[in-house]
């Protein structure tokens, strides 16, 4: 047996941010998120699946990955391969389209877009809501990318694993879209795992910022349905704010942002003061996210590059959701 | 009548950090605060009660002040006044300390120094716990800079002004200092009046402010009697944090943060991870205050010049309370 599977999936920048999980193994979170996702970056990956060979192997961009990396790619595709009670074990070739700059090789579209190639190389015919719940179970954020557009990430219920999953909100084709300030490109120090362990530990407004994001949320939705740029806005920088506050408030405080981050933050609120609408949000690093009207891009940028270089400036359109690839489209 | 008084406060920096009133006309506080008095910034104030004078004068620094201070300095002389049962007009000269690069002028050693030299040239004797509930009445920290060393601002009972004091906590003689890096002396953009009452309404995370820093308050006591420098950094870094992150939680979000104010507080992770203690604290503004031993200051401030200029950097041993000037000691 020799099947082959191939998908393509977007990154995704939560407007409603997920830190922090109440059930570690399954990556079940703490509240109900909400994201766009990005044309800008994505992941094409491919599994080959191969009874002539004796374990999984893992390239990423051309090269082959080590024994730690390929664990994390078996125990993923173990999720499909005990559904379908075969032990068929993988080739899987990914290739990131990150602008190098970004800094935002992004786990969100690389599990998206395996859990896609997997399903098809199986034959499961997952539908899109079950393969978001395995998505998950690689990456919390990758459960978004599944979808195009605005997306709910549904918390779910207790320790169902079933019940956490992606609901398309809005295709987002209204005048949306996000320029990514790159700040720092390099690996950040404290990963998102051990940042959420600790914030949920020792941040006094842990709880706070559960119920804040849950009602955030709510709002977000209403904001979509009616189209409101600016209620979009304010919210989204409210809550990226807000969990950066929750950090900060870990013991010892944790902090992504670097002088850059504050630079890029303050030039946007200048802007906004200009009169164009548009708003920062961040996650755990130090790069800035700005949300503005895609007819505002350009002049945006123009301002944008008084402080930063042209490099560090990265447009976005939205993105689609997943979808599988033909063999022509496969030019790698 | 003519009568004299010369008082000189230092100013304060808070360790557990005071931000909101539950009392706006009184200056009563949501929660207590302990703070450290600094020698190297002052200010001396003399208060000229004379019956020849048909309305108050304020100069500051040799220049005479508008309507609106005065009016201010008008008010605080009042509540003596009114205890005196007297109308004197009084002339009021005071003199702010402060390197001018340290945008540290604070209304804290301002209104302290007043309430001492009004005490005296009224002569109505207030004891120092009752001349720190008049000095509130001005500004809320200066309420602490009465007393030297370390000093508690308790929070008092209901809407009681006798009851909101400051308490002498230690005199801080062992092996204390604090270095400010002066990053920005410009005006802030949001007061700290309007700040608190912005945070208070809106931040989801400020009644959690107000129980943690009341268990902070009560383990940096415990640090303080065991003379724990370790234990006392820690608690004064993550307080502030907690502060700023109560801020970054309102709608919108406050934040006071620049860019060197990110790159302070990461040049001092990095020469506390060298082995040296020293921690960070922020107020209402963009500079970084360094709590360190008095022994430590000369190697931390060497390292601080590898990313400030010299004029940014101001070492300050700890100050004393309020001290009356004779008049050979006025030399202005």
């Amino acid at each position: 047996m020799k099947s082959t599977g191939r998908c393509r999936a977007h990154t995704n920048i939560a407007l409603i941010k997920y830190w922090g999980k109440r059930n570690e193994e399954l990556f079940l979170p703490m509240n109900s998120s909400l994201s766009l996702t990005l044309d800008a970056f994505f992941t094409d990956t491919e599994v080959v699946l191969d009874d002539n060979l004796t374990s999984d192997e893992f390239y990423l961009d051309d090269t082959k990955q080590g024994v730690e990396e390929t664990q994390k790619i078996t125990e993923f595709l173990n999720l499909f391969r005990n559904l379908a009670k075969i032990e068929t074990k993988a080739c899987v070739k990914s290739y990131n389209h990150v602008p190098t700059a970004a800094g935002l090789a992004s786990s969100a579209s690389a599990f998206s877009a395996l859990a896609g190639a997997m399903n098809q190389a199986i034959g499961l015919n997952l539908d899109l809501k079950t393969l978001s719940t395995f998505a998950r179970q690689g990456s919390g954020s990758a459960t978004r990318s599944v979808y195009g557009g605005f997306v709910e990430w549904f918390m779910g219920n207790d320790d169902e694993t079933t019940s956490s999953h992606a609901i398309p909100v809005d295709d987002a084709s209204w005048d949306i879209g996000m320029i990514v300030i790159a700040v720092n490109t390099g690996r950040k120090k404290l990963s998102s795992r051990v940042g959420m362990k600790q914030t949920i530990k020792t941040s006094p407004f842990y709880s706070s910022w559960v119920e804040t994001a849950t009602s955030d949320l709510t709002k977000m939705k209403e904001a979509i349905k009616k189209q409101d740029f600016i209620q979009l806005g304010e919210i989204t920088e409210s809550n990226g704010m807000k969990m950066h506050a929750t950090m900060l408030g870990a013991f010892p405080p944790i902090s992504y942002w670097e002088p850059d981050s504050v630079k890029a933050i303050q030039k946007v609120k200048e802007i906004r003061e200009t009169g164009i609408p548009c708003y920062v949000t961040m996650d755990a690093g130090p790069n800035v996210k700005v949300l503005c009207k895609q007819s505002d891009m350009l002049k945006i940028e123009q301002l944008l590059l008084e402080e930063f270089k042209e490099e560090q400036i990265i447009p976005s359109k939205i993105g689609e959701g997943i979808r599988l690839l033909n063999r022509s489209e496969w030019n790698y």
